[in-house]
């Protein structure tokens, strides 16, 4: 089964759970619209592809933990942008090009969304801490999940510098973009028995090419390719590295971090694939940041 | 230790973890004030009285597991009024006589808040995971917390059924306020090695008074005593168990649920000293729910 497809079939058993009977009907119709259709599914892919590239595949008996990893690591981000798209944070109205949730369902029911979904993260692995051997196992990857998902170090933390009156950028996209990119290479190799921290540093830099793509797409990205709403940061002021570096000193840095995120890699089985999948973030990260305005020889420099 | 001294102890420690460096100082401090000063910490109680009936106090290898099943009770708890007293809920703009989270240190900041609590609830117990011959107690605990905070059976889909168009007032009532008591019995019960199934009953009696005691405090209770703004059921049309039976049927009501709550008790060696502490919540709700046009004949009744 290819990896995205075994990210679909994980995401809706995990969601069958938390929409089942007596859960409100439209609070049901609300939660899967916070996951389906979903985005790139950046995060969860890359649980698996580490997971692979160290040997966990089709008939391994870790292969479950691994996706449960990754399915809780979506359900978190989902739930992120569920709440970053609220009135009082982005008040975006689409996003992927749907009606967000809390213009679809109404702005309570959305919070209430992000609620269930960042709690349906951390019952995608609990079981597994009642399983003989995995215990210890599946009690890591949960700390590691509560780590990029909340204070001081995950996502929670993470929009909450946008609200400060004076920002520490480093711990901003550290918080915001980083932990959760972190998290995910290091519950990919987890589930694998590897040790986690060796694959950190190739999260960070993952971490840190997105949020300057990310920061680049919204200076002046198509709004109608990305799904969402553009020249958000601007409208609400808020951080962008791209501001700061001008769009072709940050196209320039985003495609160093992904050089070295790609040379960051440990020695392992897969590495190759794994290489190429990377590369393939990046290629996309590249096509998604190119602002409308960016010259030609900034988009090769 | 006095309960309640033990409990303010537990959650400055877990909350210290959430608000240390590099956590934003404004969310911090908003953090703060969603735990700090408490109400009556009833779950958390229950938690700690119910594992000390069954002998886990002073110097008992299981305090600590039993101090953090209560720890996150509370902060989800905290977490849930955080999110309820949001503008697009109650709009609330005081709670226990101090302005809510979102009228001190704005919307945003209090969704993210409500976030991060959810996710130190989790925190609190995570550790134990990974703590020889406790992993699969610790998992256990995990899964109670997160059946009672998520969907389709916790708060998130307690609040949930307030806004939808038909409720299922049984499902709204186990989700919204029952479930967190019979985590709370559970939680005491598991941390001591107790079956926890026969302790549920107790948590549900005790939820059904606790939401009968709310719904007649809604009702005519005393603002300035409770703490929070009444009359806000009839305000937002939400479905309130006191305007269907009358202030005389609700009382009578919540008296009988209280004594089967008390009768429900399972036989341990701390029987009398928990019965006692379940008939003072029980004396606390029949003060607070008592609304001022209540005849004194139903208040006796």
């Amino acid at each position: 089964m290819k990896i995205r497809e075994r990210i679909e079939l994980t995401l809706t058993n995990h969601l069958k759970r938390l929409v089942q009977k007596p859960c409100p009907p439209h609070f049901a119709a609300a939660i899967e619209a916070a996951v389906f259709p979903g985005g790139g599914r950046v995060r969860p892919m890359l649980v698996l592809a580490v997971a692979r590239a160290l040997g966990v595949d089709e008939g391994h008996p870790h292969l479950a933990l691994a996706e449960s990893g990754a399915a809780a690591l979506e359900l978190l981000h989902c739930a992120s942008l569920v709440h970053d798209d609220l009135p009082c944070f982005d008040d975006a109205t689409y996003r992927r090009g749907l009606p967000t949730v809390h213009t679809a369902y109404g702005e309570s029911t959305a919070v209430l969304v992000g609620d269930a979904l960042i709690v349906g993260a951390f019952q995608s692995l609990i079981p597994f801490t009642m399983q003989s051997g995995r215990e210890a196992l599946a009690g890591r990857m949960l700390a590691i999940v509560g780590d990029a998902a909340g204070s001081p170090r995950g996502i929670a933390a993470g929009q909450a510098w946008e609200t400060e009156s004076s920002v520490d950028l480093v711990a901003y996209h550290d918080a915001k973009t980083a932990s959760m990119f972190e998290a995910a290479v290091m519950l990919g190799a987890l589930a694998a028995g590897d040790a986690p921290g060796q694959w950190r540093p190739v999260g960070r830099l993952l971490g840190e090419a997105y949020q300057i793509a990310d920061d680049l797409a919204d200076l002046g990205g198509d709004a109608e390719w990305l799904g969402k709403p553009v020249r958000q940061d601007a409208r609400n002021d808020r951080p962008n590295a791209a501001r700061h570096l001008g769009v072709n000193g940050a196209t320039l840095r985003l495609r160093r971090t992904l050089a070295a995120a790609c040379e960051a890699v440990p020695d392992c089985p897969g590495r190759d694939g794994l290489v190429e999948l990377v590369n393939g973030i990046g290629m996309r990260l590249l096509t998604v940041a190119a602002p409308a305005e960016a010259t030609p020889d900034a988009a090769v420099a």
